[in-house]
């Protein structure tokens, strides 16, 4: 590992996020069932920018406001939110030059704690190969931070974290010392052959086939649909813009 | 998963214990290089108890009460000490009938924080069959709760954690629901054809050969040397004692 080369690291929940914060590094967030995979979605169709909040009660303000809020909690969208969380409810018709305020737990806590590193940026698999070169363009170090679900490790997230790091790391400005980044990139090498029939066996398939919304997980495993990078900045998320009309 | 069914679980640092916590499990703490590994070795070649201390401060005050201690730090013995961390100082010459004090930060922590559980007991390669069979006795919920390194995920302690789940979900008693628990499955069933190659890999195995420490580690990962399972109560450890002439 030369001096020059830059570091990939992988958080596998925000509760350890600290163990990690680097001021020069860029954050990747990642929460693929459902809050990162949604907010791309939104911009693909045309959203002008999102803000992420924690509680259902901010969103609550937010909707008096006069902003378009999707919110739902175990599958119910809130009686107050003009739709759910789930991509599929972020349609052209609805969102296009838009701002929404996104309600989710562990996907916004995580783009709130990475907010003293350089940058954060939104990942999912729909902009996972514009996201790497982007990040081989920049050549900083790199924390890819898993939202994981109430302070747990999960096996969606470990996977993407995998994917993009293993795009990483083929490269030669990067390296990695960190074993969570190295377990991450062995089990996206167990699980890329059949993604959608792995993804079966995680924890979160269950929860959200419970509630009749897993007609989402296949589209959340979809690769490379847009070349959007959202970035979170100042406390909402837009486009980075040279990779808007790419 | 029937009703009768018991949970196995794998929490990756102690960070995220709370989130774990059940009164009703019985939680096995890996630190697999070195603590734990000690720790069986020194039941092994006879000694009567263990009292894991988690500052050099505690186990020099141990010392001044005339008690055996192991403590070092970045690979230096410490100059009140008996002797260091590694296994390989437990002999039986210097360990039999004695008392000692085990001077550990990382391992320490994960027993102490586990003692509001059933039972703590000590997991190492050296004992991993009989504890296996152990917990497939007791029939009770199941928490592998690995030390990580400095509140961080290691690989080590992982793939040991998959070790014995795989033991235990082969058995009819047991399910799993726990995405580390499956993920650790996963790496242990892609590292066990050639263990201690694929150790080579990880983190800790680069800071213990940095102090020429890892002549160990070949050790630390050699399977059912010992049926003797130890257990932390009231404040040290000893060993089950149904399990110290089998």
């Amino acid at each position: 590992m030369g001096k020059h080369k830059k570091s990939v690291e992988v958080c596998f929940m925000p509760a350890i996020y600290s163990s990690y914060e680097n001021p020069d590094a860029i954050v990747v967030v990642v929460d693929i069932l459902r809050a990162t995979s949604a907010i791309c979605t939104a911009f693909m169709n045309g959203a002008s920018r999102i803000i992420p909040v924690g509680t259902l009660d901010e969103a609550k303000a937010y909707k008096g406001k006069g902003y378009l809020v999707a919110a739902e909690r175990d599958g119910i969208v809130r009686d107050f939110a003009d739709f759910g969380n789930s991509p599929y409810n972020f349609t052209v018709d609805r969102v296009k030059d838009q701002e929404i305020v996104y309600s989710t737990t562990n996907g916004t806590h995580s783009i709130q704690i990475a907010s003293n590193s350089h940058e954060v940026l939104i990942g999912s698999y729909l902009n996972i190969s514009s996201l790497a070169n982007y990040l081989i363009e920049k050549e900083r170090d790199v924390i890819i931070l898993c939202a994981g679900w109430k302070s747990r490790f999960n096996l969606e997230d470990t996977i993407y974290a995998g994917a993009l790091a293993e795009k990483l790391l083929q490269h030669q400005h990067f390296y990695t010392i960190c074993d969570a980044a190295k377990a991450s990139v062995e089990l996206w090498e167990r699980a890329s052959d059949n993604l959608f029939e792995y993804i079966k066996q995680v924890a979160q398939y269950e929860r959200l086939r419970k509630n009749n919304l897993h007609d989402v997980i296949e589209y959340c495993h979809t690769l490379d649909q847009t070349n959007i990078i959202p970035v979170f900045k100042e406390n909402m998320v837009t486009v980075l813009n040279d990779r808007i009309l790419n």
